[in-house]
């Protein structure tokens, strides 16, 4: 995710960190330069005057408008869901190291710990590894790297196991619900209270399983084809139909259409699957950073971890 | 679901799978064919010169762009709230599979069984027969293929029973709700702990009923008749009011407008009903699958089937 | 509600039943007559030349579009919202029918009953006459209608009390409150579980209430004022506009734009208010009918009535 | 709130009533006239001629259409939100209602009363006092007036409670919730039914402060001041685009465009603070007669008020 | 926030507080600068006579509509969201202050105590701090700011520790917790009914993290970036598009829409931050102010502060 205050005017035009302008530049060189061969022959294309007027691009301009509209609205949507879930995962997190920590009563009979071995730190951390874990599922990492991540905050034998697993975000939760019920059979906990904590791993579950959705269903593929295509139709068309107007600004205007057109398109597709790691992905590292930090420091742990911050304005 | 890449800017005009080129190709091959008649015959209709300008399409195109517009969004929120439907049900599974086996105390004075005798995975494989269940009655399948997939989940008895039911996914959750009720009789659960997984088998509930509110409820039909009469006679007459300015370009032009309204239309039509069978609906059976394979690895099953993967670029 | 497939391009011209022509005939009729007369005199007014070009129709048109666009949507998300609130009815009533089921115990000292006597199926058949009276309700239709579809429902002593109530479905649900105090007072359920069960009765209370806000808030009457108003005029004005570029088209191209504004106009009239019994309101006869066969087939009854089927295409 | 069928389409043109014709009229006059001017002047401003075409009125067009559908849309959510919260307390108190009755048992050694000595009925007497305090609160009436509508409704000890303090809604909530503890410690309800009750309590407050939030922030009103600016500047400047082309049109032309935009605007102003008493805004008394029947209806109550009825149309 | 009545339609043009025009101003003055010189030119650049018409400016907007609308929408949805979590922070505040009062009971054995020693005073003026330091934390003030704000609500070891928390209104709601668990544990709230409590501290957790993400992840730099390029490219082209047909009239055309542009840009740009201090941004003082009002009636003390009221005619 860019992070950075909004440029001068100036600026406004240098900048490319951020920008889709490396992303369109081989479409957008090729559509100028089809654009100024067209400028030079005077709309003939081999001999043949091709009788193009700005009317018709008026009239599939309209269509346009609609698509592009539309796929722009439904991409930024995934996108904003896909931050949205991942607020509530924070929330819930926090919500479930309060509850651990004031509705599981301690035991009385056994002296207080503050590592793993504690019921209440572990489903605390193991929330922190869910958070990892999760991450990890929907940036398609290696293994090894989700195990060092995780590596802290759970115990060796639960290591193993969740390597194993299809979907190590929920292993992990059902981890934490066998903590939850081993606490009501020892008392520990009041059933109605062991079902407020019960909701709020179904909540995280649901969080989860929302961004697999995103994940997994792209916006559908037809969509993407129909506007491709007409979006270039529409812009290696175009010389032709302003050439006998404008002269000689054929290919700056069409530069200009194109950019707009093709940079919304390109856009689109890289916010369209929001947990990538492009320049304007969400940055789940630092939100899961955040959540860590969260919860150690609930659990009254001092030896945080820093928050993270952008590199080259670039949060990751 | 059409899963793949965003083909390169050359391949994108080649690509047929996925397209709705082969729906709308008759009415486009006719609508270009009149086309170059209007334009060969410039303008006239038996020899009556037919006097129209661009004028009276912008007028029009008004018109039709919101319908288009407005057709085309409530086409996709109906197939985006469907998979949400889904993955809602993704959700809930796992919360119950885990609720299961974290809520139900093991009984004291029984061995503990892995197989359907045992309630807690009774449950569980009754909530995978329960999507098996709800994708059969969205597609309207047979009897025997519904079957077919419900049988290993379910006891013979109870696979007579759902067979013969007017709804079954809602016979299996009463079926659920009866082995809640038991536990609950037994005090092998707590009613505090049972009203919360009794939640989430009316969340199931509601995720069919949603479904089934999609499948029966189609945009209003006069919505789609206004659309296609008027983008119908928008595209036949086009030729007429486009001849005079760029002449022998009005079929190609004609053509290129045709294209994306009756495309942006077709593809409406495929994505409002999201639950059937064609390229761009909903991978029922690979959610399907997903949930299968979730439940099953919860329950500390290993011989898991494959999650499905896309065959030519279409996931079912 | 309409329920037919997309008709061939053909026979979509042909189509009268839920199209929306019949009802804007007149007008439509009026506006062709007075383009046709613009036409013969060439767009003078008592030899007065009348100067419009198509320049004020673009400009005005602006306007239009935004409020065609916005009450079209207000009134689709009208329709589909009722949609909703009934899809919530059916699944909370099959829900309550489970809770009924599953959480309320037997009598132990009682013998099972499986009539209106026995407690469980009181209740069950209360919600479906809780969908029948909401939809008398809505629809404003007689008491001796209401009753006749209530009386199979309901005990004598309690049809007589519902009809002379002002707000019957919230009678039913207070009934169904007090079988429910009965049941935790008796301890055939837990107060915990008895919650969950007030709460599918808030949840049906809740969709009634919003069926009825809907029913009793049309759309601001200043909207529909200022765009019937907007849309007679420009149509009324436009043969004066266009006469001049297309002669002895005005006719028809007014035509097709009084048809698609007026059309729109017609259809946003009729979806605005969902609950009545034209061709494109809500199947409201069909989708009780639904609750009342899940909700008897939950009952194991097995006398049955039959789904309704579109008459005509219609579904009532 | 206006409340009428669809006029016919020549009385549509004549209506006053919840038209925002009266509204606008100066500015509409006033642009009119110098429309007039301008035209009789040929466009020449102190004998400069000014040199407008409508081109530039398509261009600024575009920018206006934005700011009027946006502002138009917020002002109609702010109207539904505003409905729906007050459909919300339509519910909820119906449900309190229920739930006082079916949930809080009769007092044993108690003789069972019926007036506001008996915590039932108390409760559902202050949620009628709920709703007339609540909107007296959003209409900023007096005192006195506000009294006048509790009075029935609360003992006399407490209404002298409930004006003096800041926030009455929340006041009758705190007492509800104190009879509500009461009942709980006599052991008249079960803490878990409580809950459930709660619950009710705490979504009627729910509602009253977004009531609250939609009153105490309009638009932000740079959007209000960027608009107006706008569409004023078009509106005025617009005869001179227009008088070359269309002559002694113009007037009538600028007027038809002024009417829909400086209309729009108006009626965005009325709709956007929806709880006043003009025309066009919600008819809280109605609503708030609606839940005293409702209640009181419950508590079997017979000498019930009359539903309120429109007077002139209008639904107050 | 600028709260006032509307304007007449001539100050309407005077005023600037609340208007953009002083932020767009340097941009604004440069444009119809160069809209001079080119005028002045006859749309000469050096010599060369600039081929522009009006007409690629119609295809431009296009997309620039596409643009200016979407973030339009965007930044309003983010600061409309921004002020219902905090209208949801005043309901929740206010409920959890009835909770405290009516479910949590009076100590049998303790002197009833309405300072911070008692456990219901010292949870209610908790939210009030919870609110000052989400505020602080949102609008990233200085430690010293805030604790003027938090120590009148917090006991002076609870001030010292929140000062050195990364997440103070977190650590707030554990400590809200941590009183809720030995009311627990003292018999003087039921679990069922703590539950209930428990769920408001995480509704006032979720806000606050919501509020969080609104902060923390802006709308795609990228989009920013491409509107701002296409607006200016368009606003400094256009002179050269317009001066063939309109002349002198030039800048003051390409003034209004720049004017229009540029502040619709602008607009959004200090909406979409809807935490700071400018004036359009959420009045989160004034909201504190009266969550801090409410918390303390509710508590019957008397000597209450004031609401604020705007200073010229801006609530901070």
């Amino acid at each position: 995710m860019i992070v950075r205050d909004r440029p001068s005017a100036l600026r406004l035009f240098l900048l490319l960190r951020g920008s889709v302008l490396p992303t369109i530049l081989p479409s957008l060189t090729l559509n100028m330069f089809v654009a100024t061969l067209v400028t030079i022959s005077h709309g003939d294309l081999f001999r043949l005057k091709i009788t193009l007027t700005p009317i018709p691009f008026s009239l599939i301009g309209l269509a346009l408008a609609i698509f592009l509209g539309f796929r722009n609205n439904a991409a930024y949507d995934r996108y904003w869901e896909a931050r949205k879930l991942w607020g509530e995962l924070v929330h819930r997190s926090r919500s479930l190291a309060r509850q651990c920590q004031t509705l599981i009563a301690l035991p009385e009979d056994l002296p207080v710990r503050t590592d793993l071995q504690d019921v209440r730190t572990r489903i605390v951390h193991r929330a922190i590894a869910f958070a990892y874990a999760l991450k990890h599922q929907l940036r398609d990492t290696s293994t090894a790297d989700a195990e060092a991540e995780l590596r802290p905050h759970l115990l060796q034998s639960e290591l193993e196991q969740v390597s194993s697993k299809y979907n190590r975000p929920d292993f992990l939760l059902l981890r934490m619900g066998k903590d939850l019920q081993a606490c009501v059979q020892a008392g520990r906990i009041d059933p109605c209270l062991a079902a407020t904590v019960d909701d709020t791993l179904s909540a995280m579950a649901a969080a989860a399983a929302a961004c697999e959705r995103i994940k997994g269903t792209p916006i559908p593929f037809s969509y993407t084809l129909l506007l491709h295509r007409t979006a270039y139709l529409y812009c290696f068309l175009l010389p032709f139909g302003l050439v006998d107007s404008i002269g000689f600004m054929t290919p700056f205007v069409v530069g200009i259409v194109a950019y707009t057109f093709f940079g919304l398109d390109a856009l689109g597709d890289e916010i369209e699957e929001p947990f990538g790691t492009e320049a304007n992905d969400l940055p789940l590292d630092a939100i899961c950073r955040t959540i860590e930090i969260n919860m150690r420091e609930s659990l009254g742990e001092t030896n945080l971890p820093q928050p993270l911050t952008p590199v080259n304005y670039c949060l990751s």
